[in-house]
């Protein structure tokens, strides 16, 4: 079984939870839109008639074409054991994947506070105010709630890797490469995140992704920015 | 079965598309915080330690407590016949609520460009700057999707009213309470929203629900806020 997934070319951004979940399981993918001709064939999807996803990322598997990063990754958590099977353990992982998009919209918003289409240099002021209140208020806030779930466990849920652990440890690093000195200063007191970051980064497969090709870096297109500017 | 809901008391805010599945399913429910001594056992909830909400609304059900809207409803779905059955139409239902969620925060940010911990007041010429934006952009861009998707029919998904529809419904309806003009502009070349509105508001149960004290009005302590100054 192999996968169609379409994302932007250049960014990790939304599709990199994908990436993970797929890397992880050791799943055989494309990635659509980085083949010759494939952003053409991520707009004609766009487009068409029949469940069209609202926006990138979005998968082909089976014949369906499933968009929402959070809802590819309970698709995908349930065919590769990436999330409990039972119905309460598939909803807490679900839940806590949503809580983490809800901090990435707001990493995002730092740099665009006002429009995803104007560029970042012409909301600047603005950003500077809205990372100010994320890094001192937000992000604290969402990464102290994930380590209290954490705890002393291994993993998020239970005794088992999910996808929730996957994306927990890219926003880690992202928020890393974008808040470097508020990250420092937070994780200072949640040591167990960076713990979390350091046991997925050393799984095998992701090990291996990371060393890849496949793995873009982190850069000024996509969600976690590094602008030294909005760290005050 | 009765359910518990915890939500702020006092707006409709992101609570009520799950009041408003409840409310069609006839399921029996208590908005916990509207009774007395509400607000602390759902603040107490809140810091619990097992598998506690990262905010409001969540759900108590069945000895599960359940966070995130759309996961709530994605549960619902299935118990009060609210969603298909079958994984593809679960996947595509929640595939537009996740959607309609998007639509929702960018909603909310139109008078919270900057901080939700400052006052609008605070934040109004950003604020301006961002609900231009999204009257003149993301708005159009996001109804014209549903619009597209709903086509001809009578409800998003099949022929079968979803908990979707219901969410759509009261998107249509907070954005025509906040942004009447630009809503009056768009709905003139998207009619299938106000009749799939006009259909959700005529449904026994939701026109019962809409009548009663349970309903609250919108205000502007909540997502979507009467700003005349916001329309230019």
């Amino acid at each position: 079984m192999s996968y169609e997934l379409f994302y932007w070319p250049t960014i990790q951004g939304r599709g990199e939870f994908v990436r993970l979940a797929l890397e992880e399981a050791g799943a055989g993918y494309v990635d659509v839109a980085r083949q010759p001709g494939g952003m053409q064939k991520m707009m004609a999807a766009l487009g068409s008639d029949l469940h069209p996803p609202f926006a990138p990322p979005f998968l082909k598997a089976d014949g369906l074409t499933i968009g929402q990063s959070a809802n590819i990754l309970l698709y995908l958590g349930q065919r590769h054991q990436l999330a409990p099977g039972d119905e309460a353990g598939r909803l807490w992982t679900h839940q806590l994947q949503l809580t983490i998009g809800d901090l990435v919209a707001e990493a995002h918003d730092t740099h665009h506070p006002i429009a995803s289409s104007l560029y970042y240099e012409d909301q600047k002021p603005e950003a500077k105010r809205r990372a100010a209140d994320f890094t001192a208020g937000r992000m604290p806030k969402f990464l102290g709630y994930f380590s209290r779930v954490l705890g002393e466990r291994d993993t998020l849920v239970g005794d088992r890797l999910t996808y929730a652990d996957l994306s927990l440890f890219q926003v880690i690093a992202g928020l890393r490469y974008a808040f470097p000195k508020a990250m420092a200063r937070i994780e200072s007191k949640l040591s167990n995140l960076g713990r979390l970051h350091d046991r997925v980064a050393a799984r095998p497969n992701i090990a291996a992704y990371l060393a890849s090709p496949r793995r873009l870096p982190f850069n000024e297109e996509g969600i976690f920015r590094r602008y030294p500017e909005l760290e005050g």
